[in-house]
């Protein structure tokens, strides 16, 4: 067992982007509901990341939610958008310095890459890595991704607290609901606050005692002209083959001229956020991963 | 052969909708290279339909351009919208009218419904029934589609010429390109342009002289709570089953809850533009059509 104390508090989050609205949707039946959430050990909250965008049916109204908790940025208060200050709202809500802190956050977001169901890791403490490992052991499909490198700080609304991840699940177009993803979307959430139970009961279910992890390494940006604008697509082969493996000398992209383009790395690598249709303005289109065996500490029963 | 003069001029649009890209890029690459869409008989033209939507990666600034061509609105001084504006710089452009009147129009759309590789007919004129059936023939993939019955006025930017088609391509989500749809959508314009030259020399090419056009007969919404709130899903034995046989008694949706609603039509019918994102808003689940077997006019030799 890790010594920490107990989970008294959970946030489910939907909507940090607008027109995800699987977690929207999800948050929104857990409203209605609130018995589904509630475990007898600890409170669970939810909340609406991003209402103004999902009013307007996009990602975000004025920058990407889900890069402003930096902790300078946070601290800033020359920034003033939309979304800069409600990401001070949330920190200064639902941090270990809030006015309701939150011990775990759960984010839940979509991608129109095949994300499948990714657990990204908030952080690599070994309580969000026994998480993890449980819930690949319990759903084959779940994959646990690192977005950063250990040493970088992140941007991203799970890192209000130590403990936490953010669902990343797809392939589905933004501003859809599909009926499937939505309902295994709903079982991780479950499993997860199951988990957090079991574990404030000083039982936590078992678990294999190794996890492979995709850790991100970096990112690739499509082809572009002098203007910035793309001069290729994902390549067929690779269009919804996140996770799979990627050989030097296999093509990635395909020119509008039908010019192939082959990955030039010099190993095996996992790409995935392939083709996500809100990193064609950040530059990203795929993120290189390698995989990490990573061994779990063993509970002293 | 039809008894109607040459076809001089076709425009070819792209981004009539800001954040159906394909047409987008298709038409970005016919402006860089204008020879592939040349040929001897007619002028080839490019339009971005919808560029301040595309600037801000939306369907749409202020109303859906695609619903903007009812001649009424054509003519409406008080519709001062950037998009009514826009319809009517369009129609005054290439409308028979026009400044540069256009006589065939191929207006490029995609969808996140399942929509294959559609022709939606801008009027059902022998000259596009034989058109459709040519594409038809030479793809089997090719589905035609009649979006409205014969009676009532299209608001839809291919009714400023009596001859045309909507190209509608999917699965595939909003801002995202897929390089297999982008390549087929291609294949598509040059069939079409290589048919209206061919058409043009007296000489259109063999086709079978029936063919079954999908009609759309209703549309059917999710089902909604008092504010208007989306109760329900697409089912997932519905999702991307556009063309498919529904028949009475068959799940079309599931709540949030996982209790199953099924048709209650009395006959079997071919639901399309199911789960198509746009549509949430204007309150259609899927697009019911019923097939409807075409006799086509024989060419007199």
């Amino acid at each position: 067992m890790i010594n920490m104390s107990k989970i008294k508090r959970v946030v489910i989050v939907g909507g940090t982007h607008g027109n995800e609205i699987t977690g929207i949707y999800l948050v929104k039946k857990f409203e209605r509901s609130p018995h589904l959430i509630q475990r007898s050990s600890f409170e669970a909250l939810t909340l609406l990341g991003n209402p103004q965008a999902y009013a307007i049916g996009k990602r975000y109204v004025d920058t990407d939610l889900n890069r402003c908790f930096l902790p300078e940025d946070l601290e800033n208060p020359n920034l003033t958008s939309y979304e800069t200050q409600r990401a001070k709202i949330i920190y200064q809500t639902f941090s270990s310095q809030g006015s309701q802190p939150a011990d775990f956050v759960i984010d839940l977001h979509s991608s129109t890459a095949n994300m499948g169901l990714t657990i990204i890791l908030a952080s690599q403490h070994q309580f969000n890595l026994q998480l993890a490992a449980y819930l690949a052991s319990i759903n084959p499909k779940v994959k646990i991704l690192y977005s950063r490198s250990r040493n970088q700080e992140r941007p991203h609304l799970d890192s209000i607290c130590e403990f936490g991840c953010t669902v990343e699940v797809g392939a589905i177009a933004q501003g859809i609901l599909d009926a499937g993803l939505f309902q295994e979307t709903e079982e991780i959430v479950h499993a997860i606050l199951d988990y957090l139970a079991a574990y404030n009961q000083g039982n936590p279910p078992p678990r294999k005692d190794k996890l492979s992890v995709y850790q991100s390494i970096q990112t690739i940006d499509y082809p572009r002209n002098e203007s910035g604008e793309i001069e290729a697509m994902i390549h067929p082969q690779l269009q919804f083959r996140d996770y799979q493996p990627l050989h030097p000398g296999e093509p990635i992209f395909l020119t509008f001229d039908g010019k192939e383009i082959v990955y030039e790395g010099d190993s095996v690598v996992y790409p995935v956020f392939i083709n996500e249709a809100a990193y064609y303005e950040k530059g990203i289109a795929m993120c290189i991963t390698e995989i990490i065996n990573q061994n779990l500490v063993q509970d002293e029963g």
